[in-house]
């Protein structure tokens, strides 16, 4: 198939809704950030590449880093990570402390907030202060490029503004699921949110969940296919907080969303997908950049279902 | 590949776990079922078929219902359901009241039992006392067969054993989201999940969610592709209650269960598999259905992920 | 003192705020009533009574009517009762379910929704048919006179739109906290709402509260000295939903408000007052008939506290 | 009425009860305490005071020295301070973050424990690292007395342990509702709560509150007497955490509890009640020491309902 006259069609086709939504502004460094921009990556298994808009430029990939996160885990802790997180649908707003509350300090997923925290403890108590070192690493043989970067000064302003991430480690840490000091856990947590990318490497990057945990160009296995497939089951359950049945139900592939307006989405066997728009939805995802996929399965037939 | 010895494998690797478990008993009619019957069936594209077990044995299909209530609603309504309940997971007990709360009596799919009986609403208002008729006949239809009953016995306890059934209801009439008395609604509702099946039907009868809505035999078109991939995409992340997320995780297929011990799994594009064993685990899902599609998979590779 | 004295000053202070706040608007038979109505008395224990404004005015007197259904269900009970209605504050919004979900359909207090349809549930086990009728002979014997009646436009009204007290009391139900049918229970619940009385004969009913379950004019004891004191603190720290601790920071008394716009509250060991005032506040409460207590204590000294 | 005889007629009826119920046991210093202590002090407003059992005991006064932080807030901020802190029960357990995340970090009273904190943090703006030696100051002088201490070993212990608070003090600060940093406040409030009293100098203490806020013995005027009345209010539907409602039921005095063993009570116009005994019930309130104020209440009549 011809995607690359598909991304083109998609390309004219989002035009018209490039200004809705609104930029994250939580902290000032995403605030800034020009709303009406637009790029898409699509990196297939075989090593062909097709890109539009602004594929070169670095956003702040923030929780699509949790993709990286999770996996760096469960290499390390295989189903032993499972007693710490679970892989349930959250069914509440992304950073919401309630369900955390009746359920004991377990989170629901490692997509949420409360289970990617869980999942940097586990990394922290593994790498100690090479925690983000080594996720960073992870990032850059995954995306086969050395050119990756924490911006410092999203990772401070992240820190500064994090009383909600805080208020979650330390109610974990009162039931017990939290192992380490709150404060070097959470600044490498909030660096990982903090790696600056662009649609090329992300999509680079993904393409081990499409093809059962080995890198098809490199062949570097990362993981095996079975956590590659459960991978790639919880984003399509999880990946975009409560509006995932939502993905699920227009875009019908597994994704991760971040919101810097970044969004990656798998289709095993084949390809990664990885689009970037600021502006984000009422749920917190990017607004063009979902329509963007969603236009992607409906031209390609590329859903899972 | 040889799908029957796949079965055969799996019949065998699942007997030590028939007596784990326990059968649903809210009702007399099913808390009497033998919990140690086990029956597999699965019905492709082509029409060849494969069954293991006790694949004649007619049982409630529960809840598999509201997958086939759904999609006459989806039929009937179009997109304008949608206003009246949404796609998302529940992340939460199947039958809770709390989220209906929150969220103002829309409930958050239509496999959980609020979602059903809305849907149940929508289509009394168009088929009056004719609703559970139409129901059945769709029933028959997609099964390619006459031989397909209502078990009044099981009916009737279901609506004398209702009462939080018929709190949702009410709930959800007092929020304007319910059109119709609630007695006789129920009544359709509870006649739905008393449909008596076996594997070979379900799976037969669920062949056009595994061709884009159309049965690959008869050539009957029930619904549109793009309709038939969003019922599955509903079922993966929300068909089995609060399970769905390890459903997805372990199975990695679109599927849906019920009380009675079923469960149906489809693989799009290629096949439907129907499962029946009465026992069920924590989450009230078959345990040793659930443990025999995720052999299946496994074995296969069918996995969509 | 001087109570006339004080019941024209606080007449006149509460002027400028009638028309202020809403009429419940719920059922037609309450949004006509005119908001800017306002009458208040006070009986004594000795007898002597003090009224100014419409204090012959009949209106509904809605959820005041939970204090005689406690009363006499108290009475018939004892402490059977409390293991089916627990006596602490709801924190929550009059109808949720939220709590009740999660508190395993035991009603938090007597004078919520739920707890009050759970109290009308155990007279009607005892009086069946007949319970309406034994409440209104209560309410009478209290008030010392006949001319208490129903108002049937209303109590059918509340009928009509009863779906989430329907719901309450079917999830009671599902719990196994409701014993009889569900119907004829809540006829009889809205049939007590929908009693009609003026501040007067309010104040003259609840005199046993003040003076230990003994009427102090007639000599009839309607409940034993710790029953009284224990319905004077469910009242103090119940009684007035979400509003409950405000009312006890600002009044200081014990009371009981209706969505009718009547209140009554009562000085133990002196006299009961009545308030009535149709428009709420955002509470649900009486907006003038608070004020118009909180001015009583402030300027008497009357506050328990 | 002869308080000495009463004290004696409690002491003896108590004493089947001491060993039932179990101590606080989340730090060390708590846990140790020998279970069946029992004491009991009565300071009236004439300046005649009762005592039994060990009454020079001293022990960790725990929340009841949130009434000490309420009332310094109170008189240094006034109404003001109801902007951040409401006076409504929580109906909750009593650290529960539901409450607090569902009221955007305003907690639902100053004696629950987000209440108390929110407290210490409004005093930290005015006294900054003088607000515990403020807090402390005030102790001692409605106490009389200037030999009161905070135990350190406490202190440490529960700032070493309160990942809980700390939880609770961020979510507010994600809420814009805490203006300090959060370890010095911590600080502040775990020493405050570190305190050690004896019943004697606790019954002492109260009397302002017994007075209209001043104590009738030094005459020094603490608060004024609307606001002594209303923390006396607040004390009433909110002292117990959840289980406010039943210790209104069964005292009918306002009341706070600690989880050291300590309970007050006051008597308004008459005397404050203090009471010793470290066991505790279900509700985390001093088995004995509820039942023992039961007693007092139920043998001299001093309910204020």
């Amino acid at each position: 198939m011809d995607y690359q006259s598909v991304l083109e069609e998609i390309y004219e086709e989002i035009q018209p809704l490039l200004g809705e939504g609104k930029v994250a502004d939580y902290i000032p460094a995403l605030a800034q950030i020009d709303p009406k921009q637009f790029g898409m990556s699509i990196t297939c298994n075989d090593g062909t590449t097709y890109n539009i808009g602004l594929t070169k430029t670095k956003f702040s990939i923030q929780s699509i880093s949790k993709v990286y996160g999770f996996t760096l885990a469960l290499r390390t802790y295989q189903k032993e990570l499972y007693t710490r997180v679970w892989r349930e649908p959250s069914g509440d707003p992304f950073n919401s402390l309630v369900q955390l509350e009746y359920e004991a300090g377990i989170p629901r997923n490692p997509f949420i907030n409360a289970g990617a925290i869980v999942v940097s403890d586990a990394l922290y108590s593994r790498y100690q202060d090479q925690t983000l070192h080594e996720l960073l690493s992870f990032v850059k043989d995954s995306a086969d490029t050395q050119d990756i970067t924490i911006d410092k000064t999203v990772a401070t302003s992240e820190m500064e503004h994090g009383f909600r991430n805080m208020s979650l480690a330390n109610l974990m840490k009162s039931f017990g699921n939290f192992n380490n000091e709150v404060t070097p856990v959470l600044e490498a947590y909030f660096g990982q949110c903090s790696i600056a990318m662009n649609t090329q490497e992300l999509s680079r990057s993904m393409l081990y969940l499409a093809n059962n945990g080995t890198d098809p160009i490199t062949h570097k296995t990362f993981i095996n296919p079975a956590q590659a497939k459960r991978i790639n089951a919880v984003m399509l359950t999880c990946g975009h907080y409560d509006a995932s049945g939502d993905f699920a139900f227009r875009v019908g592939l597994p994704g991760k969303s971040g919101v810097g307006g970044g969004i990656i989405a798998v289709v095993p066997g084949k390809m990664s997908i990885a689009v970037f728009s600021p502006a984000l939805n009422e749920q917190g995802n990017s607004l063009v950049g979902t329509n963007a996929l969603e236009l992607f399965t409906t031209k390609t037939g590329l859903s899972i279902f």
